[in-house]
């Protein structure tokens, strides 16, 4: 029997379960998991804070195995057939459809009402589909790519899904040379959208954020000041922003932080005419006020929201591992392993942000 | 004497007073003026809710006149020195300074700091620097268009300065052919950006405001289809713009209502990935609430505000006219002409949305 | 049995042959062909000049017909069903993957080496894969678009690949409102690509080509001012343009015209900082020598090479025609129907240049 | 008297002449020279190719210096006033008009026809206007900016006009994280384009130049890769650069060569649907044989013509020296140092490619 965390319902203990070898479809690949991520979607998920999904669930959409055994011929984006016992990770986000409105005419894929999340919108009911199992099946389509060497499981998991969805916000930021960035927030997100932020030519990084220990691995890793929340007033940060930037704000701010008011502050410490990519809001925590003239109109002001991932941005991310990831050791981001009997533990742990990142071995 | 309008404090009635010649620098320009506007901002003036204002001033921003006396040499931007009698209008936006930080470097040149604007930042002790007088000074440097053949002073004055605002606005939101838009807020920034959209290419124009006759004229002037506000809940006028849009939202909303709550039905009116231009919150007229994970992060929304103009959205706008107005006759946004002495009547006309475009001939 | 014309090989008449009705696969449709279009590229299919091609060939890239039969269920991209009997037509590209480097990660899906194009790069051999036929096969994923209410066989075919194409020229340009555009070429692409021009705000679109009758469709549908190559010299050409634009030249130029010559006008034809599209050289016509510093580099000219269509070129075509159709009549851009017999005469016509646009009725 | 290197005419050589002190105007500074750049610029302007200039010329437009004395008062773009005795450098485009068509509607100031750049269009007749002297006189208006602590004369006038070029050559190629990027040249442009798009994301860099040690220091400063043009033919050249690129060829391509051959391979290198700068063609060098069906319209290449640059290249360009100078040491190319009496010899140095960059201490 394959073992699996099962999360039955919100707020219910998840359980370790038993599971039948998969019945393969041809195109499908059965995965070793090696390592799965806990983050913070995991946390809403047991929280039932994602609207409508299958419960129960087999967590972790984030994940790099092994491949055990392939049905028929599976290929990469270049066209190379995969082999057993390749080291492999894959987009958690399938069945973009390709035959849309949003695929076909907006071409915002993001936004493909077809799409299903391994981990998240797949039941436990349908499959070994999460990555806290020893097994994940991978469905026909799903969208693989190989570990280049240098990249360890632990460096492609620290980056987890944080990376490619910094990298998306940076992206969107349309960050360039000369630019003074603001990340807000020091989780996975905020961490490596600062490291990106740097990539992309950024003068200056700071991340407002913590704990402290958050931080000091931010000033490690790409960021040129820390502003901790802990110990500032809302004023003081936009004092020591202003103080930072010729007293105009940032060019770019990028929130990472889920935290509604966090907004207030990102736009007052965003320049007139500069662009705040809004990216950490991933789950309902409540509204804030906004006053549109001062905030909006007058600041002249762009605002984008950013909204999950496609198949480019986790490419580019592993290449970004690949290349820069001796530089910026993703690997450092992850605080602790945890076995497939302490998967509620990890869960309290990123939530309480004890750990920066927590991740699964579902073979310890 | 000339006699021109003043505004000696906010929210005391004008007065006309009467002034001598002015003393005209090398480089400036004595402007008979023909006609000038009464905008929504002059509505701000009158109740001191534009920050600090040189009061006394006399308003008028946008106008035009013939061109009475030049003191040396001026030429267009093509190096063509003008001539008595011509007849021209001029960017109310003077002394951007073409030498600061947004003016170089950031290149956003309507934020920055030194810029003065006829008829709002000038004060009467300056001189004849508004409109609402039947003669304007214009300084060395200040950017002057002549009208060409077929504009006429009415057309020109009706598109005013409603016209480059929605040019400026219709810019930011990269409408293309195929969109569908949906304009707020149906004063003349509102009904300029309806037929803007419109040649921008968009497939439809739904015009969502007020009273009637805005409407109708909207109607007349670009709109496939209108939303009276009066007769209409925000869920009937959501449920309406879904219908015509495919269930999906207008691709592009373009706000110009100056009510804060505007922007709560805006974000709903648009599409996942769409875009939002929010362009008439031109005071602070409070503040709304946002869910930022529905309205904003989830949305993937671009959120664009757009503040005041450059020469080109002038100089463009000026162009339009001239291709275009026979086909829309902006003239038709006028509703009466002042005198002077009636310049109070027009302000209340303005707030009160009994006309909407009221002018002032300062020789009537 | 089905009639189709077949291009046995590159030069040889086409002939006329029976086919039997095809096995229909799940998700297939099987099309009664009410008109095909003979484009450009069907002469040099003719002439063997698309490199290599699997003859022999049905020749017949766009479409219009009646759902004859459907296997199983076939959706639009809005998820409704088709039925037989409805008029469609359906996007000659085939098979883009939406799993390769160019689909995924550059996003650039009109170069997915996967591609196949009815009509084109499909045998006869694989079944009645081209429209110059009773029936089209058409295969599963094959996307089909209904024509709306308003669009007739003769407007839709009117447009042809000539819209889109020229749609996706459009697109690249980047024109908006208060722009100058040149069109180069009077073909379909040209004349199709004048009226977008037009639609995207351009002030004046001015088309240089010949011969008269086509310039003269042109001027009744969009162009402002047309320019004969049968009779002037380029020096005069060029004059007459810079004459037009204020002595700057063109803000944007369109090639459209399969002559590599064409591009050295062209640049000379578009002002310093402008933007030129090069859309029509779809075959090998040689080469043109280039100044790479007056032409591009003192020009800062932005250059844009333009191949292909993706669905959302096709989509949005469709729907200018639903919307502009009866402002801008493509259906006048139809020269003569031709029945399957006379297919080698069509071919001969459009190569001649005795019609604007050829059109193919199976049933004729 | 204040000596100075006098171009009296095309290819005679420069002689070293005394000036009287000069007449300082309201608003202007003297500056005393500290180190000139000799640019390939210089070579051209030697050589009579630069169009009509008005000789006698005291070259050097790229300059840095010690304020002697300043008439009145002058500010730098944050207001900040300026004090002899401080080390400033000046952007040596100047009357860049803020008042024409290229510079109000069409943004592009580059294109602005009242331009002068001191230097190349100001004539020794009209006062010390160029860097080859040992006071430089600074106009009104000129744009002037400190250098940061931390940026040495040496390390400014190692980037020299070379790196403000390249800022905007790698603005207009869009670089972003995980593009590979080949550039065309390893003289001060495109070593410094190397570099600058290392700092905008670039995965790899290739760079393509010689002779040898040229390509060493581009190896030592940002490149991954370099291809020596002396000992290899153009098809091993493209066949490196596809092995380098999964055989699709670079996403971005910069031309920093001069020759116009050059444009031929970098066509070929670039991959379908990438982009192209062409930065590099600054003199009329000859023609080259394009076939746009290959080479442009097929491969869907976007080709960006990129002249001169602007003060916000100017001033970013001085932002990556303050922050990436110890990473990236720019005095590094700089080769030797001449002496006025040495200008002739280090035109031929330059010329001949013996150097990198030659710098001018008119004081030695």
């Amino acid at each position: 029997m394959i073992r699996a965390a099962v999360l039955e319902k919100p707020l219910e203990p998840l359980q370790v379960k038993g599971f039948p070898e998969p019945k393969m479809e041809p195109g499908s690949i059965l995965l070793k998991t090696v390592l799965s991520e806990v983050c913070g979607t995991d946390v809403h998920l047991f929280h039932g804070r994602l609207g409508e999904c299958p419960y129960p669930i087999i967590p972790g959409h984030i994940n790099v195995g092994i491949i055990e055994h392939i049905e028929g011929e599976v290929r990469d984006i270049d066209g190379v057939p995969f082999r057993t016992g390749e080291l492999v990770t894959f987009l958690d986000v399938h069945n973009t459809c390709n035959n849309c409105w949003f695929c076909l005419v907006a071409k915002a894929t993001t936004r493909c009402p077809h799409r299903k999340v391994y981990g998240i919108t797949y039941s436990a009911a349908e499959g070994l589909l999460g990555g806290w199992s020893q097994y994940i099946y991978l469905k026909p389509g799903t969208k693989i790519v190989r570990l280049p060497a240098g990249v360890s499981p632990e460096r492609f998991i620290g980056g987890g899904c944080g990376l490619p969805t910094a990298f998306h916000a940076v992206e969107r930021a349309g960050i360039f040379i000369g630019d003074s960035v603001v990340v807000q927030g020091s989780g996975p997100v905020g961490l490596s959208a600062s490291i990106l932020a740097r990539l992309a030519g950024a003068l200056q990084v700071i991340l407002v954020g913590g704990p402290r220990h958050r931080l000091e691995l931010g000033l490690a890793m790409g960021a040129d000041a820390v502003i901790n929340i802990d110990d500032t007033t809302p004023q003081e940060r936009l004092e020591r922003i202003l103080a930072l930037t010729g007293g105009r704000g940032a060019d770019v701010t990028i929130e990472a932080t889920g935290v509604p008011a966090a907004l207030k502050e990102g736009m007052a410490f965003t320049r007139d005419n500069g662009t705040y990519v809004v990216v950490g809001q991933y789950t309902d925590n409540g509204t804030l006020e906004v006053n549109p003239h001062w905030e909006i109109n007058k600041k002249h002001l762009d605002i984008r929201g950013t909204w999950g991932i496609d198949f480019s941005h986790f490419y580019r991310s592993i290449q970004v591992l690949e290349h820069y990831g001796s530089q910026y050791p993703w690997e450092r981001f992850i605080s602790r392993e945890y076995s497939l009997a302490e998967v509620n533990q990890a869960i309290q742990d990123v939530e309480a942000q004890r750990v920066i990142k927590a991740v699964i071995n579902p073979w310890a």
